[in-house]
Formats: structure tokens, sequence, C-alpha cells
């Protein structure tokens, strides 16, 4: 039995996962991504926190077949490197990090992809996905990722496809993190949206947002605090949600009608803590945009849950 | 050398050709659909202007290899059937089109496909999309059509991919022809454009629109006589196909975040007519909308012109 590792290198979190050949998670250790340092110090942190997922599957790092990495930025996938990985800190330049990783490693085999694509990819290979044709991936998160499936197959265009998030549903609209405007993004990306309001709490408005922050010693409006905040009832969360739920449907109904996909696959830090209930609601927020609205798209969550993308690093190191 | 037919069937006109093994164009003819009567009379006008550009070729129709078919509506290809042609006259159900236009056309093999599908491969075969590996069409026309090639192949999705003309540029915008709202065929369509400029003038505003389409004896504000207008000056003229640029470029934008696809190509009756100052334009109106506006798609016009819907159409007949 061989042993891979995979890593989903995130803006704020680093999850490992060790796998079999079966893929079944025997190991995986969640570490935060340095705030402070640069890429060299992003290697060393993900190193460790392979090493530790390795330790909980009874192993080595040396022992493994191989380690995968999905990551954010611009993965050139031949040479190993990543570029533009704005959310990392320092990292504007081209970085080789799958060489630094290997020397971190023991010597061992490095593969690098996309964070959304390796997520999307998972999901096909063993989660909600299975068995679909095409398939739209949407990770609700800090910002809004896209995965497209086609004919069975990721599609990557010329390197960069899947930005769902920076479609546009409103033309002359709100300003996105990107800095263009009327992005699906600029509504329902969680950075966004916690742009927006601490801009309105500011401006006057009541909300319980930046207490439950405070309370729960949490950085940022976590996922957890915009769930914790919509089950109190809070009147800005609850609007605010409400307007990336619409972004969100707008979106992903443009997307539908232009690809006519089989399937809709909800993920993302958001998407999976909101659940069901949203998963309903983003559907009936397509509705009313869909050409072919007597047979509207399965929409369903993602199976994997917050592994997934890890998971679906681990997948790059497979022989397939 | 064998012949093959083409008939690109519109909602005002029946565009048929006739080529050979080169596809080159060696008949054709172009009648009015029929504004009366039902399937039957459309199937009936659609062979006498093949048999017309099959005369021109220096042939019968019986001598035809084949015969393809671009069609709007619903298309059954392997049923060789036709359904939901709101464009053309009571054709509200299924109606057997390959059958009946073999009949009238002494038994000769009848193939469908879909009008903007067809359009797109003739020119990935033959016009300006030779070699691009991935493409997107927009036919600029009554309505707006898209057409899209992945991989070199035309990806159709679950039956209905390619409708960029229903992708939304603006929440709770204009009301479109299809009855929702937003889409970029609200803004671009130009019917919908038509119906814009005469509530607009019935509300008073000065425009010379209508007035052209009198003095050049035309049902309705062809291509033509929207191009007069914009060559005049015409204030309202000028501030509606405005509007159509942006939203064709919003959308547009949209779907190459979507997709990263290569090459897009502009066609259709209003974007052939109006031509390069507008191709021009409708990048530019992508521009503020592009993640990735370092390295733009290629935006390209369509290069068989007219005959390009009827060339594809030839196609679909060829042993390919």
């Amino acid at each position: 039995m061989s042993l891979r590792g995979g890593i989903d290198l995130g803006g704020t979190k680093i999850q490992t996962v060790v796998v079999d050949d079966d893929n079944r998670v025997l190991g995986e250790a969640r570490h935060p991504t340095p705030l402070k340092g640069g890429p060299q110090d992003v290697a060393d942190a993900m190193a460790a926190a392979l090493r530790e997922a390795a330790k909980g599957a009874g192993a080595e790092a040396g022992d493994l077949a191989g380690v995968g990495v999905g990551s954010p930025g611009a993965i050139d996938a031949s040479a190993g490197s990543v570029g533009q990985a704005r959310n990392l800190p320092d990292w504007e330049g081209v970085f080789p990090l799958a060489h630094a990783l290997s020397d971190a490693l023991d010597g061992v085999t490095v593969k690098l992809g996309n964070d959304v694509s390796v997520a999307t990819d998972a999901e096909v290979v063993l989660g909600a996905g299975v068995g679909t044709r095409s398939l739209l991936g949407v990770f609700w998160g800090t910002g809004v990722g896209g995965g497209v499936v086609l004919g069975g197959r990721t599609w990557d265009g010329e390197g960069a496809a899947g930005e769902i998030g920076h479609m546009v549903v409103k033309q002359g609209g709100r300003k996105c993190p990107c800095g263009r405007h009327g992005c699906m993004e600029a509504y329902a990306g969680r950075g966004a949206m916690e742009a927006h309001a601490r801009k309105r709490h500011e401006d006057g408005e009541k909300t319980d947002l930046f207490h439950l922050m405070k309370k729960h010693d949490r950085p940022r409006l976590t996922s957890g605090i915009w769930s914790r905040a919509l089950d109190a009832g809070d009147k800005l969360a609850t609007e605010i949600v409400d307007e990336a739920v619409a972004a969100i449907g707008t979106g992903v109904a443009s997307a539908v009608n232009l690809l006519d996909v089989e399937v809709v696959l909800i993920g993302g830090g958001l998407g999976l803590r909101l659940g069901e209930e949203y998963r309903v609601r983003i559907l009936e927020a397509m509705m009313p945009h869909l050409f072919n609205d007597d047979r509207p798209p399965d929409v369903r969550l993602a199976a994997l849950g917050d592994l997934g993308g890890a998971i679906g690093a681990a997948l790059l190191a497979a022989d397939r």
C-alpha cells in the first residue's frame, strides 16, 4: 500500500491530509498560514503540517509516494512555481514552491494545482459530483471561486478559467476587492461582505456581527460568525447575506445559460457552513434567470467538506 | 465530385447554398421566410430556395449528396424534428422538418443542427476561427446567440448551451423579450432595441429611425436602418446602440472570465453590418470587466459573412 499527501494552501489555514490508495484519509492536520515572512516561511509551515498528518497516518514524510498542493495564485504546474498569490504574505513574485517543499520533505515529489480546480476534481472523483458529465463548482468563501468540469474533464481555458466570482451581475454595481465593479464577489465574497458590513456599521447601522467577532476571538467575520448572526436574526447580517445569495443565483444562472451543465456544486467555507437551507435558496435565486427553467441543473452541496481541497491535492500525486 | 446543400433558416429569411467537396459555394439563393401558414409551408419555401441554389450550381436537388439545416428552436437531430421555433409562423409544437424537407427534395438525406452552432462551426472549420482551441461566437442580430467551442469541439451541454444573450448583465435591469430581467439581449438584441426605441419615440423623443424604416420600405428596424441612423448622428439610435455595446462587452467579459477562451468571434446581422469599428468598441467595453485584462482574448469579426450559417449547415451533411 502506498500513501500520498495533500495540502490545501489557503490564505488563513493550511489543511493537510495523508491518504491511502483508496483515498481514505489516514491522517490530517491544520495549521494557520503564516501572516508574516515570505514564501519560504509558508513552505516550511506547509511541510510541518504535512509531517503532522503523516505522523497521524503512522508514517514519515519520506515514506510518501508523492505530495500534491492546491494553491491560490498563478500556478505553473510544469515549472512547479506559484506567482501572484496575493492572499499570502509577501508573495508578489514567482516562487518555486514544489522545489522548496520537496527540499523540506526529504525529497518527496511535489505536484502543484489550482486550489479551486483540485477541490472540484475531488468532488467529481470522490464526492457529490461522481458520475456527472458536466459540473460547475461554486466555492463560496473569502472570494467566490469556480471550477468548470465539461465532458468529465476540468476546463482550464488558457490557464485561468473558472473566475465565476468575477462574472458581472450588475453593470455599474458595487466595487469588488478586485477593483472592478458589479462582480458577483463584490456582493458574495466574505471579504467584500465584511468590508460592506463594517462600513455600514461605522455609518451608524446596528449589528451584532463585530461584537460576535470579538466575543469569539476571531480576527475577522468568519463563516461561523455570519452563521451565528443569521441565527440571531441580525438585520444587517441578514440583508447582506440575502444580497450575496441573489448575486450568486444571478451569476450561476448566467453560467448555466452559457454552459447548460448538469450539476451545480456549492462548496467553500460559507457554502458549507450555511448548508442545505442556503443550497435551496441559491437554487431559488437562480430560477428567475434560468433560460431553461423547466429543467434547472441539480444543485448540490459539496460532500467532502473542509478536507475536499486537501484530498483533491492528494489526487494530483496519484497515478491516474 | 459531390455537392451538398446548406440551409440557414431564420425568422425573416431562408439562406441556401450548394457547395462542393472543398466547401466552395457554387450556388446560393435567399428567400423570405413565410410570415403565414405553418411548418409545412416553411419546409416548402426552404425546398424552393434550395432548388434555386442547386440550379445556380448546375445541379438538381436529387443530385445532392445531402442537405444540412441550421434551425432555431429545440432541435432533435436524431429524430430530425424541430420544436418551439417561436420566431417561425405557427410553430409551437414539434415538426418533423428533416422528413418533410427530404420529401420535398426527391428523397435527399437531411440533417438538422442548431443555427448558432452550425454558424460557429463554419467559422471554426473555414472562417475566422481556423486553428483556435477555444472560441466564443457572439451572433448579434434580432437576438444575441452564442456558440461555445472548447478544445476544438462544440460544447452543447445538456443540449441547450450557448444562451449568451440571456446571461444577466444587470440585476433588476430592463425586461427582455424572453420575459426575464437584465439579460444582455434586453439591451443588445435588435428586437429589444427596436421595442425600446419605439417606446421612447412614442414618449416624445426625437429620432429618424422610423422615418428611415419607412423611407427604405422595411417592415422593422433592420441592421441597415440602425447603421444609417448612426451614420447620420441620430441621438436616440446612438444612445441605444451604446447601451447594446456596453451590455455585450459586460456579458462577453463575464463569459471569458468563466471560460478563458482564446478567441471571441463577432457575427450576426448587426455585428457584421457595424463591422470593424464596433469589433473594437466591443473589446473596449469588455476591458473594464476582464479578470485577466493583461491578456484579453482575440476579438475577431466572423469571416464568412451572411453565408456562414448556410455553409455551416452544409457541413452537417459532410462525412467528417
